[in-house]
């Protein structure tokens, strides 16, 4: 259930609108977050860094679940076929290609298990609770809402490459071919989220669905600053790993 | 999405099965966590007893609605009835009385504005995430799994001593009566659980179904962990508040 919330007053222009999500992405997008600095910075071990790709795929591995969800509630043949791109893209045309293929060739190139990264058994229990909030917002909330949940694309490009170039700089055991994933989101990202900006620009247009689109940013980087917040608990400091989760090898 | 289970070969004896549910509780439950070693130490300064209780306000205020959903799915007047308790327990006759009444007047006790709790607008985003990862468990689960999630409940009398112990010892601002909460729970949660108890022992009657009860337990002392996990990193160590959650006064 959402905090109760404070509706304004006034009805913004699209322009305005989507100079508040900026807003809010700027205080709260998760390339704030220590972990990543740390990660930009190469200052990460490599277990932690295996530690943030065995919990990160779980995010990777549900976001097809996500988009069907909401293609099952798009009205028109067009917009459902602009929105199923990011399923072809996600997983791929057979075990070698999309982007859960390409996550799971980070995880190995990390000395992950691929069977132990696929099972989940070693996440941190905040990253499942974080990610299935993610499925289900989208598929009970409404639509405007389930669109504008992707809108923290908008800021992806810059978290991207700052990952890849701190990745490539400090860490000898990672190539670029283990990165392999983080190439085409350069790419799909902004092609997406174009779409899901301008659908909630147009649609958001009353206060109250422009509050609601505001809040469901504001969800959507909780969920993506709280898979941070756990990693940085349980693997830099005070390092307390919970119970049943991922342990680093010596 | 739960991680891929595995199943145990053998049946287990009802007898069996509890002292498994048992050795789960000792590892996990949260009367291990060091946010509890410290409340039951008298170490958490005032903010920090805020900050506790403000984000356990979300999980009482929210334990009708898991109640509810469960009584929807119950199939006689009989257990309808047993399970309607808990929701009289929690909701009151009025106002005043109810857990949930009782636990405003904790927040209350502790300095904390009443409508600012009852808004959840401070909350920290992986209770929100925990609590209805809890709720949506009960909603859509097997029955059986769902009366199985309220088993941390054998393991509370214990907590809910240590807690008031600690709190009544270690704080002058703290009374009695604003740990009037914690009283009634001493023996209610007894009542309840050996309900629960019972009727699982009875009808986890196959290695699945017994392999799915214990994983019913390690979900539910994880929803209690993450809490206390994210407790922790915002205000112990290192103390991160994520944006917008509560900040303590000075």
């Amino acid at each position: 259930m959402s905090p109760i919330a404070t509706v304004p007053a006034t009805l913004l222009t699209p322009d305005q609108l989507e100079a508040e999500l900026r807003a809010i992405g700027a205080e709260r997008y998760h390339d704030q977050h220590p972990f990543h600095h740390m990660m930009r910075d190469g200052k990460l071990t490599r277990g932690q860094l295996q530690a943030w790709a065995l919990n990160r795929y779980y995010y990777q591995a549900r976001i097809p679940a996500k988009d069907a969800y909401l293609i099952a509630r798009l009205p028109t043949p067009a917009l459902r076929r602009e929105w199923r791109r990011r399923i072809l893209d996600h997983d791929g045309d057979d075990e070698n290609t999309g982007g859960i293929a390409r996550w799971l060739k980070l995880t190995e190139g990390l000395g992950l298990d691929r069977d132990y990264v696929i099972s989940t058994r070693g996440l941190l229990p905040a990253t499942r609770f974080a990610v299935d909030a993610y499925v289900n917002f989208v598929r009970d909330r409404s639509l405007l809402e389930a669109v504008a949940s992707c809108l923290t694309e908008l800021f992806s490009p810059q978290i991207i490459h700052e990952r890849v170039e701190g990745m490539l700089r400090n860490y000898d055991f990672i190539s670029p071919d283990t990165l392999a994933y983080f190439t085409p989101r350069l790419t799909q990202a902004p092609t997406d989220v174009a779409f899901a900006l301008s659908y909630v620009k147009e649609h958001a247009d009353t206060p109250e669905k422009q509050a609601q689109i505001l809040d469901t940013l504001r969800f959507k980087c909780d969920v993506l600053w709280v898979q941070l917040d756990a990693l940085y608990l349980a693997y830099v400091a005070p390092g307390m790993i919970p119970p049943g989760a991922f342990v680093p090898g010596p």
